[in-house]
């Protein structure tokens, strides 16, 4: 039998434990791994590769993925889901894990019904916001990543009498900011999920300004579109001077977190268990209150992922 | 009302922002916080004093813990027991917070059932080997400390054919060095849940050896009491150099990882709601199929922490 | 006697080993030490205190300023200086030493000209461009900085077919730019000390993702002010997808390197005896093949700091 | 025109960095680069390969070497070296660039004297004790990872009232040791190059401890073989719990720093611009006041490295 792996989308730390471990279970049980390189645009194009033990040797440090990922427009027309098709029958592949997001797994689940493909989707993005599940791998070293830049920040903030308005990834969904403005003791943090009052922020911090404080660490989610306003905002309202840093790329990775490469780990060897059995397959794994579980990729697609409560409550008094 | 916080039995991180959670959620609540400081021999000497903002900023990135930990034979004595409490009464204080193991859980619970004490423990220690919880506070940094050491020496390790034994903490529970071998890649590991078998290591690292490894990495952990053994096995029956590294105290710490940082928080939180209510308490929080949950401390020393079974299988593979 | 530091300007890691070393190098010779808070602007409004052991205890690992500085418009105003005088004869100090860069070294000549005062300047800025001195604290630390946000970016950008352009600090000169390219091996960089072609550079990059190339590394200099043009061109001409980072505050620091510790160390002794003798003095140190001595700020002034023309050779290659 | 690189001895972070450069170097001036894996074992093995662009890929960030080292009793012996000459000989090598220590550099002199074989030596060990050089391959990113373990150290001790004793490497040379104990503010440095004095030292940390000292960090040097006595001596003289912590292989290594990746650069071009020269050479580069310079290997085995008199000053004063 034959099984392939593919990263899609943005890619995280952690897809490469994903691949090592992926490799060797296929190995230890007698199954020919394969690679599809470059994502949905290589399985379109056909890079689609048996893989190798030397392949995945090392790698387990490394951040992004070794096979590469991409997005793909093609693939959302049917002559290229063809084509892809007829590059996985030539290999005898029947089987694929995919590390991604929504969008992956939705392309990915209408290429299994119209052909005789089974998939397991293994939640993959930094920004840790698909429905259903509790985490994503690459959340645990992107919140590190971000930690590790806010703590030189923060050193290089309390040097001034400033404001520090950081910027982190997150379209829709402020996770990230959240629990970086929790565990790093930021002052303002300011994400899509919650509504926030400048009037009353203003009020604290000037309290706080007035009682000694220095400096300011406000942590913006990039979905919010207004990291200029409120930089403007301090300048204006407080009168301290204030500096934008956008975090960028390096969110991305860099080296995995043991979290992240246990939790590859465990992703890996529960979906390929389920793509062993007989039947056909096109779920995406969620970890759900300590366990693995399945959900269906409508299932997943009709509902929005959702902090939990006592964490927006937590950080619902930084948004005001 | 007062409440006071204290460290007992071995530092680990992740105290530091358990210690500043409590002042602020303390403050937030109008309620006076305290620190106990150097443990159950800084209760018994009276070493108690009010807590401030001031003690608390930027220490959420520092390793151990500033209000310090020690270990106590005196306080097994009811005299100084009796001196301890007369130390709190002064303070008016009634409730305390524990962050420490099984040992300072119990010297605790009999402190708290002969004077009128409540408190609640937070499971912290990098050993991870207290019953009733998934995790202990601390755990996730010393892993990737762990992981960050064996990054290192894998590419000194690499630069030679040679054979590294690594040593772990962790006395009675190996969960320390199962987690950093499965994560970092290692060849062997042993542990003490895991019966290990030499001659089949043997064979399968000389089939390797055969095949073109180069240097073989073992992780061992503290409480097998055969680091040297392991290395002597593999001079004498492998004929490849070894060296023993023993990772000791950097183990314990640095940094604060989020997940800790975030746990801190957490358990803190939860310590602190359930404190604030009228009843005794004398309870240690469990962190259990990702829910926080009290059990009672006689429960938790009747039975031993039990690491999953499906990690000890995934790493049974490195102990043959 | 009396003795004072302080800092002005931009901040840098290395300043707080430096203000360690002051404290404890002034206690040792039976001096007391002050602290000029805030720099220049503190230094008007008379932010002056004694320095103690405590006050310097555990910040060599701190990036950043722990007695802040600040950039000051007032002191170039004679009253202002008047003021900043008064403030240092009522703590009868009348040595100081400065840690900042061009701008301040000419404001504390000026007001050691006017009043008796004596200052040494210790060249601090990340930019490493301060004529006379072969390195400036801070500048170590920064680059490596850098170096850990390049590895995490290279890692996402072999994630995909990307350019990645990379803007490093430096107005006028691109000394963390360069050499952060030659050590990250980076496939572009672009300084303002070189004449960089973008037809050459097309010409190189098309062979190369002939080649196999998958993802292209540039390195820009802020002073530049042409990091989009650089993005757009990877678009236009390459046809290779493009992101921007850039690198911003990050790059002041964080936990000093123990070269700037030992940089701080040898830079401060050195002021400091200097200082002891009876001489009226207004000199920079300046560290020239791995020797101390002095300029004059007027010498300063009139030259511009120069990169090693072995190193802009090298450098020259991925210019064109 | 054929030539070679090859590693004997320890490694050491900066040596692939050199290794790139090499091949880098090579291809710009039309030269086939050459591999010697395994060291002088390898030389004498044959283990000799044409190196590839893809060979170094991505391994600036990577400690230790990837074309391995190891140490050698064969090439003591004439028929191994000339067996080893054979080898070159084959694929028409008559240059090498040796990354090692006296030893190696001593070994391919001999060799260099009785075969037609240009060698440059560059001197790299984490000891930095080669008399001639002020700086070896590697010391700073060793120093590095020495200061991030005793940052990590340094918080766990300052959790208890304890002494930490940490040993560093260094056979002959307090190098390590005396850089680590200045940069790091430990309280007790014992070296070789210094005499140390207990008495003195218990006077002095008696007194601090009185004033409120908690806890004690010494350095000491591998050298010195009294690690265990120092932890005695602060168990019985100063009544102080104490805890030895061998920092061991992580010394070696990770990645390397911006500082390594430099020299690896500069060492390497200059080596590689002297070996296109005509003559024989037999030389090994020095980092003398900031300029590359050659010595040979007599000049070098008669003297012995001396660490610089105002540091041994400066370190003084925590030996007594």
């Amino acid at each position: 039998m034959s099984i392939a792996i593919m990263c899609s989308g943005g890619d995280c730390s952690g897809m490469n434990p994903a691949i090592k471990t992926f490799v060797e279970y296929a190995f230890n049980h007698n199954i020919q791994p394969y690679f599809i390189y470059d994502g949905l645009e290589g399985l379109i194009d056909g890079e689609i590769k048996e893989a190798t033990h030397n392949d995945v040797a090392g790698i387990n440090h490394i951040g992004g993925t070794i096979i590469r990922t991409s997005r793909s427009k093609r693939f959302y027309e049917k002559e290229f889901r063809e084509q892809a098709y007829k590059n996985l029958e030539k290999k005898g592949i029947k089987k694929i894990i995919v590390l991604g997001g929504d969008g992956s797994f939705t392309a990915l689940d209408i290429f299994s019904r119209e052909f005789d493909i089974s998939f397991v989707g293994i939640p993959s993005t930094i920004d840790n916001d698909i429905a259903g599940t509790d985490y994503c791998l690459g959340v645990d070293t992107s919140l590190n990543v971000i930690r590790h830049a806010l703590d030189e920040i923060r050193d290089t903030s309390s040097s001034f009498k400033r404001a520090f308005v950081v910027e982190t990834m997150g379209r829709n969904c402020g996770y990230l900011a959240l629990i970086s403005a929790l565990t790093s003791g930021a002052e303002v943090c300011i994400i899509p999920e919650l509504v926030y009052d400048l009037d009353s922020i203003k009020q604290r911090l000037e309290k706080e300004i007035k009682e000694g404080r220095s400096y300011i660490l406000a942590i913006v989610a990039e979905g919010c579109n207004n990291t200029q306003d409120i930089a403007d905002f301090f300048e204006d309202e407080l009168k301290i001077e204030s500096r934008i840093q956008v975090l960028g790329h390096i969110q991305r990775g860099g080296n995995p977190s043991v979290h992240d490469r246990l939790m590859a780990y465990e992703f890996v060897t529960y979906a390929f268990k389920e793509l062993l059995k007989d039947e056909l397959l096109n779920h995406v794994i969620a970890y759900k209150d300590a366990k693995f579980t399945f959900i269906d990729v409508h299932t997943l697609n009709q509902h929005k992922h959702e902090i939990k409560p006592e964490l927006l409550d937590l950080a619902s008094i930084l948004s005001k």
